[in-house]
């Protein structure tokens, strides 16, 4: 049995991604296609697709078709670029570079980005809620309520805010941990448990993944603080330094750079705990982890 | 069969909305609780509740039960305040009144504004979607994928950016119907919608509702353009005169005063026609279809 090799495993996935994204945005010519323009702008070209590939993997484990795992990838990205487009704004973080071109606010207007986010997480429901996702009406009705708990108030949105009022305040690992998993590990959970759901495994495997998906997000941004003190600026495609500059509160200052190696590589192991009841199926997804450990964009 | 005078309905309806949406909207201490805030600020005191009182009057047509009925609702009203928030901020509308207080981004923050109108708008879904609000899976999976069909790029948000669109731009009477259509006349349009989807309507009460729900909100959405020109500024606890400061095209900047209050009184005729398949089931519909023509704020 060969290694898998995610990059390489992402880059082809992400082609069949923007195809599947693609068709699923509006593009219709008209008095708003500004709009179209800006959606398409924010969530195609450029991104990993780490969160759909995330999708499709658990989703793989059980036997899940294609078309149903993609929309839900497609979902949960279309996702991911409206959290991006609204946190780039003057307002939040002000950030002019997203994925090494000009952010969605710069590349149109600020109007133009806000009214983008919003209609990209309406879509990202229409296209969980719609027959095409699955036969099963429960199965859309759980994706629905799930993705909403996991990017509302008391996920995403709610670790956005913390975010914000952790600016020249200083904070302690705990809420920098409550910062990390709501958001940036809710969605993560949400893209492991979604196989799950789609799947309909048994409540042991849901949870598992949801712990699993949940560490993992947390992993990913220790590793993001990491890469904003040492990573390079033309490999990420975004600023460096941004969060010293912002007086955030990182791990990296609060567990210094060899401490926060240190967590990532004990809340990897815890994740990847979580997949031992898969055994050789959950092969792909321990790739991704230790492929969340290494990476340098 | 004495009349009914809606003013007083709303009034004692937007009571029993307020505790409905308070039990919903989060509310614990944390580092997050400035979101909560904002959440509470933007959705609760003001208020008409017409949104929620269409879904109410719609809903109680197929017998459904309270409980129900009052959670859709919530979940519109939560719609109705995020897509308000978005619009008073600087980069679109720059409305510094709402409701006859300071708007979100004044009272709190723009920050905290654009995160508080995205954590209602996932709410929403979160709400429509839980076990609580239906039984029958098909009916939530249903109601996710029209509300979020409605407002999306091909409904509210796209009349949002035909509106920005519009500005300092000479647009006919084709134009300006079509953003109203999209802007007001979707939610509207759900909204009454809701009721046949949640009491498993047949088809044809279902789509005579969802006509009706959007011509109700074309001819609202003239009535606020005559508002806007001819109403008092605290009744409405808004600015007015602001859609010709803005260069804004209006139906009364194409059709004139009179223009638009005949236009206002044809559409109305047709909304109503609609609801000749309910008899006398459909006599609380038709007489907020009568308050919207007559409305003053």
């Amino acid at each position: 049995m060969g290694t898998i090799c995610v990059p390489d495993e992402l880059s082809g996935f992400s082609g069949q991604m923007e195809g599947v994204l693609a068709a699923l945005l509006p593009s219709q010519r008209g008095p708003e296609e500004k709009l179209y323009e800006a959606m398409s702008y924010a969530v195609l070209g450029g991104g990993k697709y780490l969160r759909p590939y995330i999708v499709e993997t658990s989703a793989s484990m059980f036997g899940v078709p294609a078309a149903q795992r993609r929309r839900v990838g497609a979902a949960v990205e279309m996702i991911h670029a409206y959290s991006l487009v609204h946190d780039d704004l003057p307002a939040l973080d002000d950030d002019d570079l997203r994925r090494g071109k000009p952010s969605c606010h710069k590349a149109f207007d600020e109007a133009t980005a806000i009214l983008a986010g919003d209609a990209l997480h309406s879509l990202a429901f229409e296209t969980l809620a719609e027959p095409d996702t699955h036969p099963d009406t429960g199965v859309r009705a759980d994706l629905a309520a799930t993705l909403a708990a996991a990017i509302g108030p008391r996920g995403m949105v709610g670790g956005q805010m913390i975010d914000l009022e952790s600016e020249h305040v200083a904070v302690g690992a705990d809420v920098a941990t409550r910062l990390a998993r709501l958001k940036t590990g809710a969605l993560f959970s949400f893209s492991a448990t979604a196989g799950a759901i789609l799947g309909q495994a048994h409540r042991e495997a849901r949870e598992a993944l949801q712990t699993f998906g949940s560490e993992l997000g947390l992993a990913f941004q220790i590793v993001d603080d990491l890469l904003d003190v040492e990573g390079d600026e033309a490999a990420l495609g975004k600023k460096v330094h941004k969060d010293m500059t912002a007086g955030k509160a990182t791990f990296i200052s609060i567990l210094g750079i060899e401490g926060a190696r240190r967590e990532v590589r004990r809340i990897a192991d815890s994740a990847l705990a979580n997949l031992e009841m898969f055994g050789e199926r959950g092969r792909a997804l321990r790739a991704i982890a230790e492929y969340v450990l290494k990476r340098d964009r």
